[in-house]
C-alpha cells in the first residue's frame, strides 16, 4: 500500500509561502502557509485555501543503476540547513499519457536526461516525488524540494535545465510555489 | 486526470456473483451481486458488503509495438455474448515494488511474457486493468475480464499460464471472483 500525503495551504503551517507563480496554465489561490501531513479515510479536512494530494509510489522510469546512483547520493528531508523549499505541481498532456512506456522512458531519460540532470544537484537538493494522477487530482505530480539558502541559485539552474527539455513540451500546467521553514517546524 | 471506478458488492447489482475463492492471502466476504460504477468526491456510498476502487490509468510496461498489437486485437466491454466475467484483485509484494522499472519490465514481459500470453486469448477475453495501489487500497490492481460461456475454459487456461510465471512469485494476495450478467444489466 502506498502512502498518501496532503499539501494543505492556509493561514498557518510549517512552511511560510513566499510566492506562488503560475508557469503554465491556471495558478493556485494565494495562501500564507503550507503543511504536509499524512492523508487517509479518517483525515479531518480542516479549513484550507487549497489542498493537493499525492502518493509516495514506486519508480516509473528509473533503472536499477539509476536508482542505486540516486540512493547513494541523495539526502533526506528535514535537514537543519534546508530552510527553503519549493512545491511544483505539474500536469502533463493527454498526448504524454497516450504514449507507450518505452516512448515515455525515451523522452524522459534518453532525450531529456531527467534523472541525470537531477543527479547533478545531489545531495544539495532533496526531491521526493508524489504521484497524484491516479487519485483524480488536478495535477499528475507534486514535486517537493528542500535546500539551503546558499543552494537556491543551483535550484533555479536545475529548473531551467529541466524546463528546456523535450519532456517539458508535454507539461500543460505548472505552478512554482516557494516557501521558507517557519520557527514552528 | 484518470477515471476512478468502484466495484461495489451487495445484495443487488448488474452481475450475479457465482463464487469467491481466496487464491493467496485473505479472501473477501461473501456477496450476492456486483456493480461497477464511476467513483468521485460526490459519490454516494450506499450499503455494500465490500467496495474496491480502481483507476483506468496509463500503461506501465507495454511498448508501442505491444500497445498497437493489443489495440488491433482487443474488443470492448458489454459485448452481448460476453455474459460471464471474472474480477481478480491482486496485491504484489514489497519486494516487487522495490524493484527498479527495468527489473519489473524484465520479469513482467521478457521472463513471464504477460502481454504475449494475454494476446493469445484476444479478442475472446476482454480485460481492462484498474490500478489501485496509489489509492491506498488493499489491492494493487483490479483485473476485470468478460467472455462468452464457451470461452470460459480458455479463460481458465490463460489464468493457469499467468499463475505459473515468475511474475506470480511476487503476488501475495489474489482473490478469484466469478460472475454472470443479470437480466437487469
Amino acid at each position: 500500500m502506498a502512502s498518501t500525503y496532503a499539501f494543505s495551504a492556509g493561514a498557518h503551517g510549517h512552511w511560510r509561502i513566499s510566492s506562488i507563480v503560475a508557469c503554465r496554465g491556471a495558478g493556485l489561490a494565494p495562501a500564507k502557509a503550507l503543511t504536509i501531513h499524512p492523508w487517509g479515510p479518517g483525515s479531518i479536512a480542516g479549513v484550507t485555501n487549497w489542498r493537493l494530494l499525492g502518493t509516495l509510489s514506486n519508480t516509473r522510469y528509473a533503472t536499477r543503476d539509476e536508482v542505486d546512483g540516486l540512493r547513494r547520493r541523495q539526502e533526506g528531508l528535514d535537514r537543519p540547513q534546508a530552510t527553503q523549499a519549493a512545491l511544483i505541481p505539474i500536469r502533463k498532456s493527454a498526448a504524454w499519457w497516450d504514449l507507450a512506456q518505452d516512448e515515455r522512458r525515451a523522452i524522459f531519460e534518453e532525450t531529456s536526461q531527467h534523472t541525470a540532470i537531477g543527479m547533478d544537484y545531489l545531495p544539495a537538493i532533496a526531491r521526493p516525488l508524489h504521484h497524484s494522477r491516479d487519485l483524480g487530482e488536478p495535477f499528475d505530480f507534486l514535486t517537493w524540494f528542500e535546500f539551503a539558502p546558499a543552494d537556491a541559485p543551483a535550484f533555479d539552474a536545475l529548473l531551467a535545465r529541466l524546463r528546456a527539455t523535450r519532456e517539458w513540451d508535454f507539461v500543460e500546467r505548472e505552478v512554482d510555489i516557494r516557501l521558507e521553514r517557519t520557527a514552528l517546524a
